[in-house]
């Protein structure tokens, strides 16, 4: 693990997904940007003096001198955005495997050189949109696949929070910190933070490909650099529309991430609060809610499930079943032989590219103030 | 009554909110457009002959013939929407009272017009946006005039059906059938029969007025002439952001009209579905839900409602609410004295002016395509 | 009508209810149980002064003497529990077609004297559990009776209110005055009130009939004197297990009316607050939503259906069902022909004289003590 | 660990919430009942060769005699229920604290031994009542416990399941086969398995204690043994009403448990499936929903949560925050002072106990049947 020092609230969940299921273990890190941080951070989470390293620098050149059955089999890279690409690229480039959090990078740039790499050294790279994880998420996949819904329409993912309503950066909380500070998280605020997220929920569930955006990025709070309201009209390839609503300043939202589509046989719902069931409407007939754990799932929705029925799932799962896929690839790749059809589902370095691209586009269409028709007012009209 | 006559579906339910609470009685009609039609139907509904007419000008006419106190006190124009205004105004001309449905004419030009002549003639006007006479949508007016949620930031307003996702106007279904006919509809599909409808929503709740639009209309049905899907982003005097969805070939959806306002202390959130609550989320407090029939509500939203808590009322009470209104003010009137604190809220036809105008610049920005930014792809993207 | 003057809420449901669809208007009626009340009531309601009455009996004695055609076709009964028998027996005997309100009557050999009435008589006689004509639950009963869900193991019927948790008799609410005061009420309190609608519930969507009773009510509010929470275990014929759960001190329940049944091939699920939907749960399958106002539901539950779906329908509506079940038995009365395939179910005297044995059954059960086990303590046991 | 050997669901669950934190590792264990399984198993998950027991009696033996700081801090029993007795007993006779699954004991005999020995030898006692560690659980204590509800008088507590509406034992189902086998599982079916669950989460809640019970046990599927569904009536001390309801054949329920608790001034609802959030209603005021995360709750509800509101969590960290609190005071038992103000709460012993005493008296109850009251017919009806 690279970042994710004491304090980090993600470095945490990270560990506590990829060790979950036991297929997993940690064994080195450099965990911070100082040396002195890093090395305290690693021993209270247990790391062996020998691989709790000062910097990432070291642990690359370290690890790449054990012999291949003793490096680390992969590197999480849990750092800040700004520090993705260095991390991730030098780790790629002499042939770890990757898993990397999200943006996966900051620019296009980075992205296309990144995937450019992976390509070439064959790793198995990860951007952990965790989201996927959710195996009601994987059956709505399976369902779009499969034709049930038959032929897709539209599509409405929102993403509404309301912890950024007030100026909380200046409260001290970290969080809020960097991700409103654009050196540290890029060109966007909530289109990058949560907008990614929702875009690329799309993007796994549908296969839908953005054709043209029309975007509203709002800065509410005073004071603030970057977006925190972003809503976009967006046409993708093949004629579906699609809206998507992003907030930080949705006040009583929490984490209000909900995907709904709709075919031309049917439509999908689901909601990432309460994630444990999928909401099928077939075209004619009574609402369908098909919940986790149940055998009339599709097989991977099943076996992204530990628990039976009504024992709910929830966030760290879906995370932890991200890590799982990315270990069975990493198996596989390990094993000499890179399947094709990969066991389970997990986001790759092209739905960080996308990911990246789509933020950028985002940000463009914002600046083109030309979209906006002024709408007057009726001639007689005094509002009571 | 003018329309409404055998098989049309609004015209029974406005007389069933009408004559709900025994302050409107049905004395006279012209139910139809043509004669045998419509004396027909004014026999079945038990309109005594002499002022069962077989047209609106023989019944504007004849009415207009009787003494004061025994002309009929208002008159319900329920027409398809290009009969509303030569109807509308020609009583509102001869000095009848007036209620409307939705949208209220069919251009900018007819909507000046008419309130033109209101304004002259003094007669009460009516608009039936029927969905702002649902108790919790009085109690939300009430909470944002009164500033519980503080300055408003954004408005998610939705209205999503489904009803149009198959070709159903070829199936002889007469809703259908004048909906998607621009001659008998106007300009607009989803945007003028439900988009109006979710445009005085949002007008009547937050006093919001409309600055910018931006509009993405679209008509997935092959063959159909007038959009059946309309997604908008909507800049608002006073910074205030919004997000339009419409539609009506989300499949699954019935009648999915539901309104979110977040202010900088709080939101509000309300579905048409199940109109017998309101989410309130105060700001760092729990979120709320309010039901109707309680004390805690403010005054006009316990005053439209007929039933304690608990026993549920729906959408005919709350266009009986609309007509409640209205007829208090048309008895301010024939008492003499045009009260200013209307005793409970209606729709005038300055909203429905307002209706007019947002159609005709949802359908005119809709037309620009300068809007849309190109998304290309990241260029080593090939997707699996 | 009688009974229902001015003040009386259940009244002017009554007649909301009755004049809804137009098949039924107000013609005559007494009030009150007073002379002068009687005559106000009925003027202030538009009654015309011929058949105004001041006493049921007056009523009774001028319309018998009436033309077969120009009498009332029949009356509804709509007072404090304890005038039902005379009133609805008298009109009944006379050979009046009646609608009395629930509980039918005060007891046993009430009830029986009034069935044999009616059977001899041949009138029509309705009871208003009007939760029965909700659209959802006609469509629960279909399912049931057509085998959906296999053979019925489990019935969970609740009725939870909370405005009777304080001392709410005291503070001159009507309402809550004669229902706990058992001169008018009867010898049960919530059981008689609400307990009846929930056993009738169960017995018109299961057709179970009741074999054991275990019962345990209770008075929570000092002073009051009559139960105001009542739970029960039941054991129907042919093996079903049942509970009840009836309350009206559950603080924050406003009317909530639920019922659960579970067979051995599906469960349903209904909440009378939000009436518009049905669930099932087809064991093995994902549970199904079904919406009022579909094709895809049973003829009955169409027909008792006056909206699109999604517009929602609530309590006077399903009141109004039962009127319109019984008009139409009243009409095939007068036709001369008593169909046997009902056009619409609604509760007869059968029902009616059902509740009237269960309250009875009840509140004996309670009083026998033996039933309850002394739980003791783990001997060893003192809690923190 | 003792049990939990490969194929058992409950001893994963266990290892998982045990580890989550980092506060616990594993590493020693005879997990299961026969050597070669044990061994294997043991290997399988990791434990070195010199602490991979043949059997529990061997380990107990081993452990003992290892110096004190080399030796397990405790022992988790995760065997099928007749052996929970045995194993527990012994570790805790020899000094070492206890972790065990629940129902804690066979019978009150061996219940009162195990409370009599971990009072004498001051071992720290937990019975993995899993539910209890529900953040929102927490809070509900915290507010029954601060008098937020005024004066407790209705409980109802339901656990409704499905999974055995069929003779799933039959089909080689591991968990339905020992479930339903009175040599495995003792005396009680469902209120064995999830009604002492039940029982418990009230007893948490509220404090409440059981004064008398009534209850109505039934066996559904032919052929079974022991009790799939059971339903209660119940006394508590000071006057508190409460029903319990319990079932395995409620065919479409899951794992639905739900708690409601209602007090003179305001109620309280939970639901296990959706357990981030708990339903507040104080009387005359709106309804208030509570979500986990948030800085309005308890102290000790926000500290058994790891993620930010609306980043959901669910059954597995519930079950991690009893090991938590049980961790907790094992710590303090080391650091020589057991704490008075335990940090979090757990069930001990007596929680155990209690909840072994609630299945003898409830299965004692259910052979009374002098309880029920014949409800015959009315004399006079026959149902059409």
């Amino acid at each position: 693990m690279v970042g994710g020092g004491s304090g980090a609230f993600i470095g945490a969940v990270h560990r506590n997904a990829a060790l979950m299921d036991g297929e997993i273990s940690f064994t080195a890190g450099a965990l911070s940007s100082t040396k002195e941080k890093s090395l305290t951070s690693g021993r209270d989470l247990g790391l062996p003096d020998g691989r709790n390293y000062a910097s990432w620098e070291e642990m690359l050149e370290a690890e790449s001198g054990l012999p291949p059955e003793e490096r680390v089999d992969f590197v999480s890279v849990v750092t800040p955005n700004h520090f993705h690409f260095p991390v991730a690229h030098a780790f790629a480039e002499a042939g770890f495997n990757v898993v990397c959090d999200k943006p996966m990078v900051l620019d296009s740039a980075q992205a296309s050189k990144l995937v450019e790499t992976v390509e070439r050294t064959g790793v198995v790279f990860c951007v952990t949109y965790n989201y996927t994880g959710y195996p009601m998420v994987k059956q709505a996949r399976h369902m779009v696949q499969a034709g049930e819904l038959g032929e897709i329409r539209k599509v409405i993912i929102e993403y509404s929070q309301g912890w950024l309503a007030t100026r909380l950066e200046d409260s001290g909380n970290k969080q809020a910190g960097w991700r409103t500070d654009p050196d540290k998280s890029g060109i966007a605020g909530a289109v990058g933070d949560i907008g990614s997220h929702a875009e690329n929920l799309v993007s796994t569930v549908t296969g839908l490909e953005i054709e043209a955006i029309c975007a509203d990025l709002t800065t509410f709070v005073p004071g603030r650099r970057l977006d925190d309201d972003a809503n976009l009209l967006i046409h993708y390839e093949g004629g579906a529309r699609g809206v998507m609503i992003t907030s930080q300043i949705s006040t009583g939202e929490e984490n209000g991430l909900s995907l709904r589509v709709y075919g031309t046989q049917g439509g999908l719902q689901w909601r990432q609060e309460e994630p444990n069931h999928l909401i099928h409407t077939p075209i004619g007939e009574p609402e369908k809610i098909l919940r986790r754990g149940n055998a009339y799932l599709c097989e991977e929705a099943q076996r992204a499930t530990r628990l039976p029925s009504g024992h709910p799932e929830a966030f760290i799962e879906a995370f932890a079943n991200v890590y799982l896929g990315f270990a069975s690839a990493v198996r596989s790749r390990l094993d000499g032989q890179l399947r094709d059809d990969l066991p389970m589902h997990f986001p790759t370095v092209h739905d960080g590219a996308r990911g990246v691209h789509f933020i950028e586009k985002t940000v463009e269409s914002a600046c083109g103030e030309k979209k906006w028709l002024d709408a007057g007012r009726p001639g007689d009209l005094n509002r009571r």
